[in-house]
């Protein structure tokens, strides 16, 4: 039987091993990149080895960074008795496009899921406890998830075996702002509800 | 603002540009590479490169080949007599699984469709021209679409025009094997009524 030429059976391979990419879509993609200029296709290939060869993560925060300490941890302007505990590096960058936090953060990496065979040693979990020197509040920014919840009371159930003696806080659930009442679901505005504060 | 370091940000860029990958799944794949052990991006970036460089399309029909000629061209044995025109080179391989077509292929490498700027100057569709010699049948396996069909007849007159004395035959539609005509599309049933076959 007529098969594809094996270079192009090993790429359709490689796509199909990536999350969310089933082999329809990555025969696409194969065959989308044999129409593309080869310098494209280079850089391309250039990018895939260039993350793994330079990026790293914190050696504190386990943020992304091209230095073993990350510009954020790097950076003594910052609040040092302030930790704000988050699941992924992307949720670090939301937090400095709102531009309101001035503390350090903590980078997970995941939440703890059993359902995907993630446990707490899979995560950047355990070595917080490194860290709680001179730390006043650690806020728990995981995602109003069933893993996220999970997550955060795992870390306060550790954090309170190390004798950690500051403020463990959750971060506010409610209405996103913008948000409309009339569509809100009912876990939500009961969250809104709890966490009302004074006009 | 916190950035994303450069070489992330590249390689995010460079997944955006992929057909059917958005913003946020770029985002998701970059980062889900970061956690791939090293060798086996190194192979992805090496397979990447790999179809660049040796996969060239048959200098007859088009097909993908590590060759000039691909297998099929170069296999004496076929009917060179029979020329069946399709749209990808999947639909080639659709074919040789299927194993009951003996002739030679043609492939366009896509459809004409003005909607997405592709004319039959994009299309690998002139050249069957030169390769009508001692050809007696041409079969339109161009897909059941309004691109395919527009593909079809377009390529009827230019046969026509060029003086091509052989049959031009469209591939059959109706219902395929194991259908259920209760859930059958009203355009499938007519065109299914209208290629009906003496039982």
């Amino acid at each position: 039987m007529q098969k594809l030429p094996l270079p192009l059976e090993r790429l359709i391979t490689h796509f199909e091993k990536l999350p969310g990419i089933g082999p329809k879509s990555a025969q696409r993609l194969a065959f989308y990149l044999l129409h593309v200029p080869f310098h494209e296709v280079k850089a391309f290939a250039d990018s895939l080895m260039a993350v793994k060869e330079k990026i790293v993560l914190c050696e504190k925060c386990h943020h992304v960074s091209e230095q073993n300490i990350c510009s954020i941890c790097a950076d003594g302007e910052r609040d040092q008795s302030l930790l704000c505990v988050v699941e992924q590096p992307l949720d670090v960058l939301a937090f400095e496009r709102a531009g309101i936090f001035k503390g350090l953060f903590h980078v997970l990496h995941g939440a703890i899921s059993p359902l995907n065979n993630i446990g707490p040693d899979q995560l950047f979990l355990f070595d917080i406890t490194e860290r709680l020197e001179g730390v006043d509040e650690i806020i728990m920014a995981t995602n109003p998830t069933m893993e996220g919840e999970a997550t955060a009371m795992y870390m306060k159930d550790l954090l309170a075996k190390k004798g950690f003696e500051g403020a463990i806080t959750r971060i506010g659930h409610g209405l996103p702002v913008g948000a409309d009442i009339e569509y809100a679901d009912s876990l939500t505005l009961s969250r809104a509800l709890q966490g009302r504060t004074k006009a």
